[in-house]
């Protein structure tokens, strides 16, 4: 793909190729419809060609068409313009047409990829999808194993799902053979690497035990208060690792928040400071989970150090399980993989980055790259095709090394699972969460796999174009002189430079020393920046907004509250900072199309929010 | 409705709708389009006219269009025709033309209903579903709280998730406000009803305690192994169910089968001495199942003797939470609603039915009907729009009586939720399991619910059709001669009576009295009328198949077992039996289409699978 591509593969701001869209909408549908007319060319129609003349099936038409016509206004009425550079709040955009397109041809089939029977051309293209994701995070696509989910919580889910049953399985071991790990203390069983797990897996199959064991696992027995450990996660996790712990049976006060520095990454001492303190009381850690792309603030943790860590305590006897919650990074690894798909060293990265005009700026951080570089050693990843996959709702992906740990939560004689059937199983729904599930998602990102490589000619393309604005954005910010308005001037911060996409940031009055003031202040420009209800196509741009409070974050936010000029013992008093967040997903914030134009816009919007709430 | 519309609702086996359905899909997509043009108009568009004429962007155009048209011939090599009578397999039909084109035109917007600021509209839709289907099934709407999940999976986890909580509550309430509870035994507190357990809630609220409460309920402190008890599912039970007490860390152990009988619905005195043999070792029952339609023999368990066996244990003191998996059969309670959604009584219903000419024949048995109008003394029912709401995948739904459950599972302060904030939740994803979800789902059921009552004179109508199908097979089955062919004989028998709408039958040859043989030679007609791999369109017929045996079943099916002609013996060497399985779900076996064509093309096609497999 080439520079301009981008603009050919969305609908567009103003419809731009609804020519195109509509031509290969109806040429899908006619083939479907078809399709109908083909199978068993000899039997009759359904319905008469005199009843379709009868009035009361045309009063049917009436109807649907009445509900349809509701349906689009309530749509027109309140929807988000995703779609608009002048959207720029949650983690959305416009979306693929190849997707979109995908996806709506693909419901005319109604495929489930539960059973193989029920969509056998879906099916494998979720398959297919499943190694491609793999291979874009750094995993080894034959030794892999990754599967679409109903969103990013779900896959979030399914790796907790895995780290819990994979932690007990040690001990049902030695209950059941316990020739198998002869000489192992508890503690020692209870800290096996993921590695070692699952080569005691394939042992208990040998010996046909491999279903005794698995009941005497937390499958069988359930989870037991504490005793298979601690779960930790960053300040920074999204709410669904919360909900895991409470659904999985772990239990709260086994989830453990780890420290995040004022940058919102997992701090590293933190984090073994942590650990440390549990191993002394043998209390052993169940899994470890580390944020590339926190959803409040864009934060890459260090994966690599994350990593290393996790290698350093295995020297010492210490195991856990290592997921990477990549819901929103993950396909941003596209761009730092080179035309045959290979990841590039940061130097040479960098040039072809600028020489192939994916981004006319300097991206990434040297740290953000090192995270990415790291993602193959993780266990598991959550990421989300319908984040930075540019794909519609609902498509998240569990993506895991090493597709033996599917024995710990599948159902039915999975185990017996064949490298065949592993590509295409026949009862899909047994190796995962969920049951029935649609085979259109499968369509849609297949589609659009197959339009746009996962690499940086490719997606990266696409995702650099929304880095690009995002940094834009944040430099403007940060240049940006203060905003006169009724005599008050305000002044605007930016929370941090951005690890990827995500722009978070501050108004303060001059001379303003109040953080309940300024928080007030923010709390009213997002109003005017925002949707709360009514008609939405009123609004100039639309943002979104986070609190930054010290029960989730601990003292992080303290630095930049100080650096909007508040003292630092407000912070210790109020404890909550308000900002105002843009996602910038938008593939048209970039220097050859209206950026400055939508700059100034944007500016001015804010001039006037700040005038309204006078 | 009348009559006849059910046809003007579906694109139809030949397309014959075909016309309406691409004039509303344009009409559609101009909207959506139009609607983008419209915001903003003095934005210009990000795409200029000069950059769509040139190379680059017409090979990205070609690139997309080719991998659209791979797509298509994948789909329609291997997809299953749902649309077509001859498709007699799965849960599967043709789906609604009011929810495909709801669901492809709402993809367009890509609402997210996570967030009310995601999907404003269809996140409405959403919560004006959940009531619809509340009342639908028996509950008081006002008081009940329904949402829409990714499946019926998901709806069951919800189930259990919410019967866990409630469980260990009290306990957690005795440990921090121990006021609220005294002079209770631990037992009585293992033993509360879920309106205490609710209104235990209220009164940890009024002490400012929620959380604190909350934290030491399983929620905070995580499963305790058996500590809260079993639960109690039917042997027919959906494979979801074991998966969530998997998933929920409740354990396998803690996991009991209650017998079915040779009707396949769960046999009330089996599990009436499970509860008493548990409460004599003092073991709490957590919560009970019950099945409205198993999956695999359509079979409708005895609701109403479940509520009573439930309410006489209450009066002793026993309590357990009662959810009803209607993932298959929910929607059929339509059919028992009259023109102003009231449920009828027996006898006016028999002869409304016929007068309205739903069906054409007298259904539902007496008992059927009786477990139909208990439904709203359940606890929680799980629902499945994308099965007998002829909605595309994936869409369940999670249906609970009473809403103040939801304090159970939230995350945030939803506990404070207003009446009003329930109408529109600012963050439906705090009291569900999954996170991101589609509001295109939410608009596909909205549109169908819209375009079809929830009555006898709307989806009664639909599945009166399928419900009829059904029956006329099963008669059919009962009256058919025995098939000759090449001088032998063969016999067939339906396993049941339909309770609903799937009909599972298997063939015999006469004098054979082995049922290894039996079972060879159903799998291998099977093998003649099923999906395999290839090409589908080459099926004459498409049925599924299902083992029941001893280890799933107990003995419930050696009574079918020698209504074939084998001797009981066999079954208790053998201990399975393979049968073909038909859920008739088309809407086009009914006496005024073709059905009798179809039947005789069926028996041709069986009788053309025995030639085959000489």
């Amino acid at each position: 793909m080439k520079k301009d591509d981008v603009n050919a593969l969305f609908l567009g701001p103003k419809s731009e190729n609804e020519k195109f869209f509509k031509e290969m909408l109806i040429m899908m549908i006619d083939e479907h419809l078809q399709w109908r007319k083909d199978f068993h060319p000899d039997d009759k129609p359904a319905i008469s060609t005199s009843e379709k003349k009868e009035e009361i099936y045309k009063e049917t038409f009436e109807r649907t068409k009445n509900a349809l016509l509701e349906l689009s206004s309530k749509l027109k009425e309140s929807s988000m313009p995703w779609f608009s550079p002048r959207y720029l709040g949650q983690m959305n955009s416009d979306t693929l047409m190849a997707a979109n397109l995908g996806y709506m041809s693909t419901i005319l089939y109604n495929p489930n990829n539960c059973a193989y029977e029920g969509g056998p051309a879906t099916t494998s293209m979720e398959i297919e999808v499943g190694k491609q994701l793999a291979k874009m995070l750094g995993y080894d696509p034959k030794k892999a194993w990754g599967h679409i989910t109903a969103g990013g919580t779900i896959a979030n889910y399914e790796g907790l799902w895995m780290a819990r049953n994979a932690k007990s399985f040690p001990l049902a071991v030695k209950e059941v053979m316990p020739e198998l790990v002869k000489g192992k203390s508890d503690w020692q069983l209870l800290n096996m690497t993921t590695d070692e797990i699952l080569d005691l897996i394939d042992k208990t199959k040998a010996g046909s035990k491999f279903d005794e064991v698995r009941n005497h696992s937390i499958r069988g027995i359930g989870t037991q208060g504490g005793k298979f450990g601690k779960v930790l996660v960053p300040q920074s996790k999204h709410y669904s690792w919360p909900k895991a712990a409470d659904i999985l049976g772990i239990g709260q006060e086994n989830f453990i928040n780890v420290q995040v520095g004022s940058d919102f990454r997992m701090d590293i001492e933190h984090l073994k400071s942590t650990i440390d303190n549990f191993i002394s009381k043998k209390i052993p850690i169940m899994a470890v989970v580390t944020v590339l792309g926190t959803t409040e603030e864009g934060a890459i943790d260090k994966v690599d150090e994350v990593v290393k860590l996790r290698d350093e305590y295995q020297k010492q006897g210490i195991s856990f399980y290592l997921h990477i919650d990549a819901a929103f990074g993950g396909y941003a690894r596209t761009i730092f993989l080179d035309e045959d798909d290979q990841f590039m060293e940061y130097d040479e990265m960098i040039q072809k980055l600028l020489e192939a005009e994916v981004m006319e700026i300097n991206w990434p951080k040297k740290d953000v790259y090192n995270a990415y570089k790291a993602t193959g050693q993780a266990d598991s990843i959550t990421v989300d095709p319908h984040k930075m996959g540019y794909i519609p709702y609902a498509a998240g992906a569990y993506v895991a090394r090493d597709k033996r740990i599917l024995d710990l939560i599948s159902y039915f004689a999975s185990y017996v699972l064949e490298e065949g059937m592993v590509n295409s199983p026949t009862l899909l729904g047994s190796y995962i969460l969920e049951g029935s599930k649609p085979g259109a998602t499968a369509g849609a990102v297949w589609t659009a796999h197959k339009t746009i490589p996962l690499n940086m000619t490719g997606y990266g393309r696409i995702i650099g174009r929304s880095v690009e604005g995002a940094e834009r954005l944040y430099d403007a910010l940060k240049k940006s002189e203060y905003l006169e308005v009724k005599g008050k001037k305000f002044l605007i911060t930016p929370l941090v430079s951005p690890d990827f996409n995500i722009v978070c940031f501050a108004f303060n009055e001059e001379g303003n020393k109040s953080l309940q003031a300024m928080n007030d202040l923010n709390g009213r420009i997002f109003d005017q920046c925002s949707y709360k209800s009514g008609k939405v196509f009123k609004d100039d741009f639309i943002t979104s907004k986070t609190e930054l409070d010290f029960k989730h974050y601990g003292d992080a936010p303290k630095k930049f509250v100080m650096e909007c000029g508040i003292p630092g013992d407000e912070w210790d008093k109020v404890k909550s900072v308000r900002v105002i967040r843009s996602c910038v997903l938008t593939p048209w914030l970039i220097s050859n199309t209206n950026y400055l134009q939508y700059w100034g816009s944007f500016l001015h919007s804010m001039k006037k929010a700040l005038e309204k709430i006078g």
